[in-house]
């Protein structure tokens, strides 16, 4: 365990607040510190306020423990509503937007003890037109999107924890780009009330961290899931690892084709049992339905937006949103029955493996702020619904981080996990 | 079509203003004129304001035609947010609520040309607490629920149509309690932005209306469905009807049973082809299985108020938010499992029938405002997500409506409307 507590994971807080060799104030104040010392540079917070950040962490050490979180500081990205901030949603027409009540996750991680710390910069409603996050390992490159303020917090040790959420790529890319975990849940898994939609077939709600074991210990308080987290021992046989280049992997990077197939070697090393599985009909073509279900879905949701502030959105926004508009409810059926299709076959792939590898991203995160990097590597897994998470894995050419990403079973998040467990003891940096 | 303008259904009243017979500000004036007349004895709103509804009116009166519902007045259950009202809830924890934007089906109709007439009564979160409206028909029964004010208002014709929504039977209930057409979408046709949660894998966006060709008009406007209203004519085949009298058959009243088998006679004796299908397995369970996934899913789904405002909660509500909290994720997933098990059955049965029949409730309004009568008869088809569409069949003995529900096949609506029209041209009063 780190000396910083601003460094401890959230598993490791929470234990450290539970036995009494932290306090909820310290912790609070140790974050504080280093929000103060980064933020200007790196920008991940849309807002905060560190009195009452302070305040909320004195009454809970003055408080008997409430629940697995107590005393543990979280951000919250700013589509998600809190009782005590706006949410903006990264727009200018939701400025002054107090919702007034909590979204589910931050009422039942308020409850479970969290100290809920800021709001932390997300695109323009989860879609492309960045924030002013920077990244971290690098202030002239993106830290990818949406999720920007959340990835860049938790890799900047601004916070041990923070939720993201993905429509198309928004925690997986990200957490890639910043060099942190990023998991993104099974459809479905968490209720999104308070969430601010994009795509209500897609959206889901995902953590950025640094630690696996944060991941069961949340899932725990959002959907009362107690599944067991099976640590993988030395000498047991290791998971069964499909590779899964997938159809985009000639727009992969150098490097990201390098990492991923060092990585497939690595396994197979360390006892996995590891090859590339035949990929089911329809794979293809995932990225391209995703789009469609994504536009005609978008076009709906931000409906409010499009009709009345059109002109404060953005130009890529808009494209999308006209592009919805524009799409049948016949072509928009026909693409969620052909995804569901591609579901099938891929749940009867996980017969035979206990997870996917994939690349997580095409590479680094590019250079500048205008935009947050292509979601390509992930539109297929999130139009399937299937748990995702994505590992740190070393820097590329340009020393920026790079991730590895592991797909699970639907509805199977615990079981990917603890195989991720392996993954990273076992052959990660 | 009746004189009296505010008797219009929202199909008439469209065409009234379209073809300059009636303007916007005529129109809202009728409606307004006759909610001052009832609104004391019916109690159907929970926010109006008339100087409002009449500027709107004008200003749609001086524009250009927005839209295919320029200048008809429409109303919003009270927890559908809107723009320019509080959106309460049912609750007094939400009193002062004001959401800042339109639910993605309010921008659509307004974008549209509907006039936004006033936030219409809903129970408590709309699950079973009642608010303060009464039946029309007899203001010492209940109209039903949750829906309550929308199917009130537009009995008593305050208004040609009105947003309700259904997570158990809140459309299909007071639709048949009050003698109004109560459709219930398929599941995940429209969007829910803006629609305040209940247990979001069952939530749908309902319609309360007088008239079968409101329902395609505005399935158009919020979801670009194009299908074709087919209006089967003398001579034709007639539609082939499964009678269901679902595993509840003997809690329905005696009045009920006897209307459901003179209405299959009759549809026989027009030439529908009518029998009893076989239910396929699982069919007795669904709902309690319904029971289990709105449980679980309103426990996360409101953990705000629940976990913040417990004591502001009413009694029926705490019980089932606490019983949502003891249901583990296993118990969950396996009861959304053996659901969709049965959705797969029930979809097969449509290869052979075009519609199904079956009761909208267990009989007429009970008599008493504290409660909004037993939502049995529609748990299992919302937990099955297939459309629903309750027509008004005359009335029982105590003199209120009865209704008779017709059930389609997922996803596809505009097919069920279709059977819905020759039934109620055919057989029904």
């Amino acid at each position: 365990m780190s000396d910083a507590l601003n460094e401890l994971s959230l598993f490791d807080a929470a234990a450290a607040v539970r036995s009494g060799r932290a306090s909820a104030s310290e912790l609070a104040a140790a974050c504080i510190a280093r929000v103060e010392q980064r933020e200007a540079e790196v920008g991940a917070f849309e807002s905060f306020d560190a009195e009452r950040v302070m305040a909320s962490a004195r009454a809970l050490d003055g408080a008997a423990p409430s629940g697995p979180l107590h005393g543990v500081p979280i951000g919250i990205k700013d589509i998600i509503d809190t009782v005590d901030h706006p949410c903006r949603c990264g727009s200018p027409i939701h400025m002054e937007r107090r919702p007034g009540w909590d979204a589910s996750c931050v009422a039942l991680c308020r409850a479970a003890g969290a100290n809920i710390f800021g709001k932390t910069v997300t695109t323009e409603f989860a879609y492309f037109h960045p924030g002013k996050t920077r990244n971290p390992h690098n202030l002239d490159h993106t830290p990818g999107g949406s999720s920007q303020g959340s990835a860049a917090a938790v890799a900047d040790h601004m916070l041990p924890f923070a939720f993201g959420t993905q429509t198309a790529a928004s925690v997986t890319r990200p957490a890639a780009f910043c060099g942190v975990i990023g998991y993104k849940a099974s459809y479905g898994s968490f209720d999104l009330q308070g969430v601010c939609g994009l795509a209500p077939g897609l959206d889901t709600l995902g953590f950025l961290c640094r630690d696996l074991r944060d991941i069961p210990l949340v899932r725990s308080v959002l959907c009362s899931d107690d599944s067991t987290f099976v640590v993988r021992r030395d000498g047991e046989p290791g998971p069964r690892i499909g590779f899964v280049r997938t159809p985009h992997w000639k727009q992969a990077e150098p490097a990201t084709r390098r990492l991923l197939e060092a990585t497939a070697r690595s396994l197979s090393a360390a006892g996995a049992r590891v090859d590339e599985p035949a990929l089911p009909g329809g794979f293809d073509e995932l990225a391209e339905l995703h789009h469609v279900i994504m536009a005609f879905e978008a076009a709906r949701a931000r409906a409010f937006e499009f009709l009345y502030h059109r002109d404060a959105l953005s130009d890529k926004l808009v494209a999308l949103l006209d592009d919805g508009m524009r799409i049948g409810r016949g072509q928009y059926l026909r693409a969620t029955t052909r995804v569901a299709a591609a579901m099938t076959g891929l749940d009867a792939l996980f017969d035979r493996y206990d997870a996917l590898l994939a690349p997580s991203a095409a590479g680094e995160a590019p250079a500048g702020l205008g935009a947050t990097g292509d979601p390509l590597f992930s539109r297929m897994w999130t139009a399937l619904r299937v748990p995702s998470v994505t590992l740190p894995a070393g820097t590329g050419d340009r020393g920026l981080p790079l991730g590895v990403q592991l797909i699970g079973r639907f509805n199977d998040d615990v079981a990917l996990l603890s195989v991720a467990d392996w993954v990273q003891r076992t052959v990660l940096p």
